[in-house]
C-alpha cells in the first residue's frame, strides 16, 4: 500500500496519472497526493471528492522553493508518520518555436520549470522519501530530449524543451548515483506523445494510455532501473511507419 | 586568413586559445577578437599589445543580451566589412559541491552562463557569421557532461556543471540541425581537464596543451563535424590508468 505524489496534477498527464492510480486497489496504492499551483481544476476536484481521504490535493508551485517546503510539511501531516514511496515529478512546460533556435527566447524559464524545479521539489521531499519503503523518484522526461533520437525529432519545433529534457536526464543520473547506496531508485520515464494541452490534439496517444503505461513502469521499477530512461511500451506501434517510438524498456540517451 | 572570436578570454582556456592563435601565421589566422567582461587581465593586455591591430579586446558580458549586441556591433566595425569565421563560445562556470546534488544551489546560474549565454552570444553574432567563409561555431563543452562517461566522472563534485554541459551539447545539436543548410559547422569540443582556475592545479594537462589541441581540432573542422562532440587527442594518454580520456575524434554523448 504505497503512497504517491504527483506534481502538475491539475491537467494533462498529471491529472491522468492521479486518475489512473485512483482506480487501482488499495492493497497496491494507498494515499495519492495530487499537487498543483492552484485549486482551479474541476476535474481534479472530482477525483478528490470521489476518493475522500485517499486522493488529496496539496498546493505546490514547483518553481518556488518556499512553496515546495510548505507542501512537504503539509504532506508530512497527511501521511501520519509514514514516508512517501513515490515522487512523480511531472509538472513541466514545452516551448513552441516555429523558427527553431532563432526564435527561442525562453530557455531560462523552461529550464527553471523542467529541471531546477525537479531538483527543488525532490530536495524538499527527500526526508519523506527516505522514510518511505519504495524510495522511488520518477522524472517525467521524453525521448525527444535524447541525442539518440535527435534526428527523428528534428522537425519538432521545441528546442528549449529538448535542451531541458537532456538536462533533466543528466540530473536524473546525478540523483541516481548519489542516492543509490540509500536504496533509492531514480529514473526518467518517457510517457509518449500524448493528447494534452502540452502535446496537442495531433499527438500519438490518448493521455489515458500514457498514464496507464507510466503507472505500469512504476509498479515494475526497482534498483535495476536506477539512473535509466524508460520508454513506454504500446503494442502495435512496431507496425507504424518510421522508427518504433514505444518499444518499452530502456531508451538510449 | 580567418577571423576568430573567443569569449571568456581574460584567463584560463580562453586566454590560452587567444595566445595560441596569435602564434600562428597571418596566412592562417587573421583578426583575433578576445572578449571578456572587463579589461582587468594583464596577461590579455600583453597579448593585445604584442599584436597591435591583430588581437583586439572587446568588452562582452556573455550573460547579458545587451552587452552581446553591443559587442557584435563593435566587432562588425573592427572587421571592416568582412564576416566572422569562427565563434568560440568558451566562457563558462563550474560549480563545486562536495555534498553532490544535495548541496547544489546554483543550477539556474550555471545554466544561464554555460547554456543560455551561448545562445544569446551566438544569436548576436549570427549576422557576422553568415558573412564569414568558415561559418563555424565551437562550443567549449566537456565529456564530463556526457551520459557515456557519467560513470567515469561520478566522483567529480560538479553536478550543475554536468547538467549544464549535457544541455549545452543538446543546444549544439539544435544549432547544427538548424544552420546546416546554410553551410554552418556547429560543434562541441571537449578541451580536456586543464590546469586553470576552473580545472584546478590537480588537473591532467597544462592549459597550453588543451588550447593547442582545441585549435588543431578547429583547423580541421568542416561539415563532417557538424553536430558532433569532438575530443582532444593527447598522445600517451592511452597508457594512463583507466579509460583513455583523450583519444581524439568523436566522443559519445
Amino acid at each position: 500500500m504505497a503512497s504517491y505524489l504527483v506534481t502538475g496534477a491539475s491537467r494533462g498527464l498529471g491529472l491522468a496519472l492521479v486518475s489512473r492510480l485512483a482506480t487501482l486497489p488499495a492493497t497496491e496504492v494507498g494515499k495519492i497526493i495530487a499537487t498543483a499551483r492552484s485549486d482551479n481544476s474541476h476535474k481534479l476536484k472530482e477525483i478528490v471528492n470521489a476518493s475522500p481521504g485517499r486522493v488529496e490535493w496539496v498546493r505546490l508551485d514547483v518553481t518556488d522553493q518556499k512553496s515546495a517546503l510548505e507542501a512537504a510539511s503539509e504532506v508530512e501531516g497527511k501521511l501520519h508518520g509514514r514516508g512517501l514511496d513515490y515522487l512523480i515529478n511531472n509538472a513541466g512546460l514545452m516551448d513552441y518555436s516555429p523558427t527553431g533556435v532563432e526564435g527561442m527566447d525562453n530557455l531560462n524559464e523552461i529550464f527553471h520549470t523542467n529541471v531546477t524545479s525537479v531538483h527543488t521539489v525532490t530536495q524538499a521531499f527527500l526526508p519523506l522519501l527516505r522514510q518511505g519503503d519504495k524510495k522511488t523518484i520518477v522524472n517525467i522526461s521524453s525521448t525527444v530530449g535524447t541525442f539518440a533520437k535527435a534526428e527523428d525529432f528534428r522537425v519538432a519545433p521545441t528546442p528549449a524543451y529538448k535542451v531541458s529534457k537532456a538536462a533533466l536526464n543528466m540530473l536524473t543520473v546525478q540523483y541516481a548515483q548519489q542516492y543509490e547506496t540509500e536504496g533509492f531508485t531514480v529514473l526518467a520515464v518517457s510517457p509518449g506523445w500524448l493528447r494534452t494541452d502540452l502535446g496537442s490534439s495531433r499527438a500519438d496517444l490518448p493521455v489515458e494510455v500514457g498514464a496507464e503505461k507510466v503507472v505500469d513502469i512504476m509498479q515494475k521499477t526497482g534498483p535495476p532501473q536506477n539512473g535509466k530512461l524508460i520508454n513506454i511500451h504500446v503494442p502495435g506501434w512496431e507496425n507504424a511507419p518510421g522508427p518504433n517510438q514505444y518499444p518499452g524498456g530502456e531508451a538510449a540517451w
